[in-house]
């Protein structure tokens, strides 16, 4: 059975292939309910995309939470960065001097409406002013603890070693790979 | 034809109710998009709403938008306040020493899929420290300008006057009657 990752975004799913190996990548458009919480959103479109295909679906959600907002932005980052952007984040924390955040991702994974797992990869961080452009939203301005610089100024290596998808994607690989799915 | 007022919000509905008179509450749950634009969140509602019943409904978006934050939260409003509360809303606009905030109804009205017409009403304000409590979530931090309280130290009546979502009926309530709908 094909596993397709959900997605739009190429470079999500790169680093998803690099890990999982055999993954295609399927591009469709799934309605994402209103939450705050990523587990119900990612499950929302799971049970969704097995109405329309066979096969076994990821889905991932990955969010910044800032001590600052008391959690927010969490999956509502999209529009954050679409009105106050990177810079407004950073100045947020910086006005209430309070930057700790966690970076979180949800790899929700199933093959039927009954059984959907969920593997989840957390790291922690200072949000900093922005630095360095990057393709991912706000890796200009999250700074992983203990080290000196932004996501975005990591090369792709470094970046996939430690962070918060890479742990979801092993944990993930691990379940496939004992329940023989792969 | 019964035209539906779709809210489990019975606040909401009375105030409806006042205006319109003839109108039901109709409670069933819509998933909601996100969306940070009110409009297509209320359209996206409509058009799952006419799927299930016969009849014309009507559905609102009321949403503060504030001036330090570029707009948000807007529909996110909810979130917010699920999250860093009404106190944490004001520090934010206090921390920016920018205070200025629309509050926005959006009202949706549909007898079928192709004809949905949208009735709006703003009104500007300030994000003040909390005061007195309220059934709706964010009146005890908003106050209109030209007036020296918040919307929820106003009687129903004083605030009904000069609302958003008065404003908004209103309209709604011309369109219906031009048409010969009620």
């Amino acid at each position: 059975m094909t596993l397709y990752f959900i997605t739009g975004n190429k470079n999500k799913f790169n680093e998803v292939k690099h890990f999982l190996g055999e993954v295609e990548q399927l591009e469709i458009d799934l309605p994402e309910i209103q939450s705050i919480n990523p587990k119900e959103i990612v499950e929302a479109k799971l049970k969704e995309a097995l109405k329309h295909k066979d096969g076994s679906f990821i889905i991932e959600d990955t969010s910044l939470y800032l001590s600052c907002l008391k959690g927010l932005p969490g999956p509502l980052i999209k529009w954050f960065l679409a009105t106050i952007g990177r810079k407004g984040l950073f100045e947020i924390a910086d006005k209430f001097s309070i930057y700790d955040a966690e970076a979180k991702t949800i790899i929700g994974y199933a093959r039927n409406q009954n059984e959907i797992s969920f593997f989840e990869g957390v790291i922690k961080g200072t949000i900093v002013e922005p630095k360095h452009d990057s393709d991912f939203g706000w890796d200009p301005i999250f700074q992983p603890e203990g080290y000196s610089k932004t996501f975005a100024e990591m090369t792709k290596e470094e970046k996939t070693k430690i962070s918060m998808r890479g742990q979801a994607l092993k944990k993930l690989k691990e379940f496939l790979i004992k329940r023989d799915l792969r």
